[in-house]
């Protein structure tokens, strides 16, 4: 007989997934942009169990942003075409994706990455180009120029990638839209110089706006978290990181949920039943919505999932959103760190 | 014959201990408090070799923030009196403490508290009081009836804690000194109440300012970041994330050292040469003081230290600050996560 035990019987802080929540999302998304249409983000997640949910749903292709993450991936045989939508000019660890077997496409956008990728035995690339962040990417007018270079060094150019990260988190829709539709002008007038079948870009916050598109690198609609859970999306909050209550005063609660749990570049997490004051190294801080105990547990929200999970090593799955769910499986965060 | 090896080389992005400031740092501590008038957290560096180094200048007694990181110091062998100075209630871990052999104490702040520490056969106790940051402590008038209950139930009360938190990062030194003192004040009345030798308080923003502790909780100075380092205490900074250039613009530059490298809660790092302007999951994008190319390697400094460790598995030790020193060493960050 199997013990069964509940979200609040772990030992805390967890994170923990609403099995419902996470299958309405996948399905979700799935349904709107099918098989290749979505390129699933790993680096959301960094999870090859929550990578084969996607697959099961007929995303096979992936983008990955470390060397790790993608030889990773290959490792667990999810290697039927894994981008890395990153620059990379380490030769071991380009040397490492290029020896999984895996198809393996990579981003280049200077001739530094030219020359690295294909002196590392990398064969696909795409030109990766700026639509308007200041990140990665060439400007739109140097990437024929760029292709040519690569061609010329013996890569197969399959076309252009390039990200609106200055878009998918703006709360209006219209203005996401057209700021979508001027990043893509941008990359379709790139594509149109370098040639290839792939425009790979867009994020949760675009993945029905962005037309353009061939393939969309969405990652976070998976689990979501509470920047992209005010945008009005299909998306459910499915990730939460489960605490428990340490100390109880007049006015305020502790939980052992702090800032080496949560990724904290988008500010505070939010609470259940409560109102976050702060957070520190171990522990949240909050006013409850009703009387507490210590040893009750409290359910976080995360304002960043990606960088929140990567503080974790499991994944805790339950059958429901609250504490009182059952719990039926636990997967690896298993694509973490940098080495290779 | 071996390899030598040099920050430059090293894959990113990683950690970069400069031994020399390190040394200066536990040094400077040391001669300002000797032995058991510094009681190092560990939370800070999460590292069983760096406490051996503290432990080599005569500090044999430590602070801990989780039951792993005081399970771990156990294990280590670095167990004459480890002081778990936070709130626990989960019986496994508190039972794990418990049959480390290690001479353990925890704090108490409630009745619940008390009660599983003792059912845990945990046998010391300090009653940690509310300074004045609204976390855990009870009030200071009700620390010496929690003392009774404790002793009651058993335990032996050593004394007091109660960590100044508001006051260890404020800039202004008569600040500092004003409300340390306030603070202290409501600790030795509480004191008073609970009896024991032990009045445990400070940080690294007040290690020579609260002389009221019988001793001090400091963590931070050991390898110091840039939210501390304004502060103007003779420690330096010892720490930094070594980074790769992987894109170059005509107004910035990106480098690999994103939000999973870095505690963000301060805000942005510093970097070296170069003003950032701000952080994605795995990039830093800056405007350099001076040309860069890519594959050029970047220091940054991480706004604040605990969170930054608790995302890398590594120190790597240099003999100097930049990225010319020599690698020496390596040493594991071996007290992450929460599993005993």
């Amino acid at each position: 007989m199997i013990a069964r035990v509940r979200v609040a019987e772990l030992p805390t802080p967890a994170l923990v997934i609403d099995t419902g929540a996470f299958a309405h999302n996948l399905d979700t998304m799935s349904a709107a942009l099918a098989g290749s249409r979505l390129r699933p983000h790993v680096k959301a997640h960094k999870c090859t169990a929550i990578a084969r949910e996607q697959a099961a749903r007929g995303h096979v292709n992936f983008t990955c942003a470390t060397p790790r993450e993608l030889v990773g991936m290959a490792r667990a045989g999810l290697d039927d075409d894994l981008l890395l939508a990153n620059q990379a000019v380490d030769p071991d660890r380009l040397q490492a994706m290029a020896a999984t077997g895996a198809r393996v496409t990579v981003a280049i956008d200077s001739d530094a990455t030219v020359e690295a990728a294909a002196a590392a035995g990398i064969q696909e690339v795409l030109v990766d180009v700026n639509v308007g962040m200041p990140r990665c990417g060439c400007a739109p007018g140097e990437a024929g120029g760029l292709a040519d270079r690569a061609r010329a060094r013996g890569l197969e150019v399959r076309g252009v990638m390039g990200y609106e990260g200055h878009v998918v988190g703006l709360a209006d829709r219209s203005e996401r839209e057209d700021k979508t539709a001027a990043a893509m002008a941008k990359l379709v007038h790139a594509r149109d110089a370098v040639g290839g079948e792939i425009v790979s870009a867009g994020g949760t916050g675009t993945y029905d706006i962005n037309t353009t598109a061939t393939e969309i690198q969405a990652g976070s609609y998976a689990l979501m978290d509470t920047a992209y859970g005010a945008l009005g999306l299909p998306f459910r909050p499915a990730l939460r990181v489960v605490a428990t209550v340490i100390h109880v005063s007049a006015k305020y609660a502790v939980a052992d949920c702090g800032l080496k749990a949560l990724g904290m570049d988008h500010g505070n997490p939010t609470i259940e039943h409560g109102d976050v004051w702060f957070c520190s190294d171990e522990h949240i801080t909050f006013a409850p919505h009703s009387p507490l105990r210590v040893g009750d547990p409290v359910l976080v929200h995360p304002a960043h999932v990606d960088p929140t999970i990567a503080y974790h090593s499991l994944f805790q799955l339950a059958d429901g959103p609250d504490v009182d769910a059952m719990l039926i499986d636990a997967w690896e965060i298993d694509l973490r760190g940098w080495s290779v």
